[in-house]
């Protein structure tokens, strides 16, 4: 079997937009912790906007390979819990990912060579009364113990396949044309913007002076290799740490200075110079 | 003796009106930590309203049991550090509650079977010098460390009765009439709010038809099993996962659209149609 | 030696400006327990405001004492990420300190009595590839998580000399007069607000009624042991929990109220009835 082999002390990891003002991130805790005594939880953020499936496939993909192997990550964004919807466990050859099956783990198909699926439909494993509003509490957080504790994954469901498949942003070159066109994804505490150009596809394409790009009207055409390499207040792309390209302003939020909304798009014209040659 | 077994990784779960942003937490952790090196420490919340003793009265009574039987639960709401109130250790089938003696476990005490309580006067396991402004850090942090290292309960101080206990908000059956005044007691991330309603004794009375219930001038007669039922901006009840009444906004703040504030009142008027006939 | 010894099962700490609703903190931990299994993570505060060196100096110092001896502490406040600056390991006889070498540690150099300074240096114990922007998760992170395995330090790079060392606030006596020169800190999560005046050495001058202290045009001439002491409403100053002169205005915010920002400074007029005699 090629599943990845669950740690000693297995690390269970948590993403969710349910804030740490309430107690839900709490409650979830102390239903893991109830179940296994030997886990380690890790909060990855609980700062998701509300509902924000997109967000969350986005931030679980950055980070997940951070972890160790055989790591289990549960993502609880989950606009239509009490729904239809069914959770989910899909495995891969790197970890273990315990959430609603709405698309939350879309952007980790992608990147995998193995993958399997299993619907989880085994109240034994869930806790109960099951609400209908809390399934991070009642559903994937003991399953996710349960998965700690060396559970037989195949005892929690039955195998499925087609899992919910969201639509992520991909970068698009504009068809006869030098452009390509990007979405920002969020901006982060620091008012940087992430965008969803990969460095692995379009590292070729940045020179230093060799693109533009229009964001809101502004035309921004410097690439820096770190923060501090800017002026104050200039306008700047750099490779971030995700891998992406991200929209930079030294010392003040680019974000702000460019007034920008998560899933703006946005347009760049690449290797202008070398093409007007 | 009754008193629960303390766990071999014994749990100490902490909720707060300290927010994040200062260390005051990372001070009560590094205190524990220091006293008790086997300890498993988790976040309720930190984010209660400040001074807000009856909000964190009802937290970690719809916190506590999701964590293991024997758990020690430290509350420190405190407006009164430093006055003449006393730090307090109350003890329940379930497990060992730490903070002040201002009724901050209020909720505890009538859902448990057996109780004793012991006010905290031996100086040797608080840690020194005593603040008169941080008693989380230097005595409730400490005894619950001490505690989760096996120490006898009574050396921490003497047994006592008649702690403070606070007048929470319980519904009120408005005599010679049909309807039930109930109050809110917060609204959650997503703008849903809470009421002191409790499922186990007012699931009778609410069929899906079967009520109405005004909020600053709204009425709300629709109950849903789950969030995804509504209609998009409809306003409606639900049993939420704390098993009490809650009125939520399907995608919207129920809190923001209706107005509200926690201690507001507001009237049910049960089995509306039966009644009519 | 006389460098401390690393625990069994050691604790790092982290502090840092990321905030809690972006992943950083979640890849920092990840980062760090791939390389350890056996450590204890504990956060001191992500809530730093950005950049702020001084404020993080301020508050490693107030903290680190709060945990066990030998104990790793990591901060990242490193607006100069990806510069010149180089990475830093400081070792004094309580415990491990790990960050930019930009001042953020200039505040517990003072405290200690032996310390000795290695520039990091040996990228085989950093996470490659090591971005330019988030030296947290690729540089600190890990580095920290080596020593926690026990790493010799010496291992890790140079030893070296003269850190840089910022001018942190002090009080100022004013020559000629009777009065010294404060500063405020911050203002905690109740408006509590912190100033640079420590217990150890301004005790003997705060009597009850022995000192006039002007902030923003307000006069301030009350000193109180709790914040209970006071009336409502009511300003005073109090010796906080951090050792430090702190105003507070009970059941309200000081800072609201006196409109204090970060780093305004302000007068101390001392033993004022003694002196007109």
């Amino acid at each position: 079997m090629w599943w990845p082999k669950v740690q000693q002390n297995p690390i269970i990891t948590l993403t969710s937009d349910f804030g740490l003002d309430d107690p839900f991130v709490g409650m979830m805790k102390g239903t893991i912790h109830s179940i296994s005594s030997k886990v380690r939880i890790v909060d990855i953020t609980h700062g998701i906007l509300a509902h924000d499936v997109i967000q969350a496939a986005l931030v679980i993909q950055s980070s997940y390979s951070h972890f160790p192997k055989g790591s289990i990550h549960v993502v609880v964004v989950d606009p239509g819990v009490g729904s239809a919807r069914h959770p989910l466990l899909a495995i891969t050859e790197k970890g273990y990912f315990v959430g609603p099956d709405n698309g939350v783990f879309s952007a980790i198909y992608k990147n995998c060579d193995q993958i399997e699926f299993i619907k989880l439909t085994t109240p034994e494993y869930f806790q109960h009364p099951i609400s209908q509003t809390f399934h991070g509490r009642d559903i994937f957080g003991p399953v996710a113990a349960w998965l700690s504790q060396g559970l037989d994954p195949k005892k929690l469901g039955q195998f499925m396949t087609k899992p919910v498949k969201l639509p992520l942003p991909s970068p698009r070159i504009i068809p006869g044309t030098d452009k390509v066109e990007g979405t920002i994804l969020y901006s982060d505490r620091f008012g940087n913007i992430l965008t969803n150009i990969p460095y692995t596809e379009f590292k070729q394409s940045f020179c230093k002076r060799d693109f533009r790009l229009v964001i809101n009207g502004h035309l921004i055409d410097k690439m820096y290799p770190s923060y501090t390499a800017a002026k104050q207040k200039e306008i700047f792309a750099i490779w971030g740490s995700f891998g992406l390209l991200e929209i930079a302003c030294y010392q003040e939020s680019a974000a702000s200075v460019l007034n920008v909304k998560p899933y703006d798009n946005f347009e760049i014209k690449i290797n202008v110079f070398e093409k007007s040659k």
